[in-house]
């Protein structure tokens, strides 16, 4: 029932954003009583933040399953870097926007996204270091595996109100190469 | 009238985000009379509208001018980047992204955000490409160019809900050394 709620609020996060998803849609999506729903969560702050938590948990095994099947050689970088660009530009990463965007004005929202958007950077961080076979002990390598994370979140938000994804590779599949070349320097 | 209105918008927008900002509270804060401003802008979607063009003027502006300070010679690429990253994290910037996210579930507001963010992205494009010093003919310029936009933007979206400013330093001066080898080759 935890997870049905939580998955309810994640689709209505990404259909109608923050303003417009409400307990009383989240109980009727996810046909669960009130009186239930209250029980698990009885606020909204509450119930967006367990949704965060499983949205996080979910991003994170999306991004760990499609490294695995990441092919290895010359094509990698940019293999890696399509995968980053499509998880962010996944309604997934909606979701995930609309909290964020809501933090910015809510002081409690903000205590509870703040820390884990730091906990799954540090994990994507991790992970988009792994996918890369980057060695952040050279100089300036971790700074661009961090560019590489801000760039797509960029082109996330950029493809939220509108189709980009026909430049969104063009510019990965650049930035693959400066990586390639900076990378083994 | 109408700039107070406008201003009032946008400073709420910043303040309350946009489902905190309603119609009633602009006209308190504008020192307008609700029959004055519904003369100007019948809808909460008009006023907005109209905030969100006027801030584009107010972005293009800022960062027109801003560009006639910058230094010449080995130090601009840095600099250029900077001014960027500083534009991408101001208040200015999350009144739009207040827009645009709301613009994500609300297609009226959708249709009008749409147009006008193609034409600032387009205009600030022109703006770097003359600042940097950029020559788009060469394969690969274009793309360095959108990615740093979008790297900046990804940024900006990082400093909403913490200060973001000594991470951001660094990366956009490794993007910078980055930016300077891979344009004149």
């Amino acid at each position: 029932m935890r997870a049905r709620l939580l998955e309810a609020t994640v689709e209505l996060l990404v259909e109608r954003g923050f303003a417009g998803t409400s307990t009383t849609l989240v109980s009727e999506r996810a046909g669960v009583s009130r009186g239930a729903q209250l029980h698990h969560f009885p606020t909204k702050n509450d119930l967006v933040v367990a949704a965060v938590e499983h949205l996080a948990q979910r991003r994170g095994d999306e991004l760990g399953e499609a490294a695995t099947r990441l092919p290895e050689g010359q094509r990698r970088t940019r293999a890696v870097l399509e995968m980053l660009g499509d998880h962010f530009s996944s309604p997934v990463f909606s979701a995930a926007l609309e909290l964020w965007v809501a933090a910015r004005t809510d002081e409690a929202l903000r205590a509870a996204v703040g820390p884990l958007e730091q906990r799954v950077g540090r994990e994507t961080h991790r992970l988009t270091v792994t996918a890369l076979g980057a060695d952040e002990s050279k100089p300036g390598v971790r700074e661009l595996v961090q560019a590489t994370l801000d760039l797509v979140r960029g082109l996330g938000l950029a493809s939220t109100i509108s189709d980009d994804s026909a430049r969104r590779r063009r510019i990965l599949r650049e930035w693959a190469d400066v990586l390639d070349k900076e990378m083994v320097r």
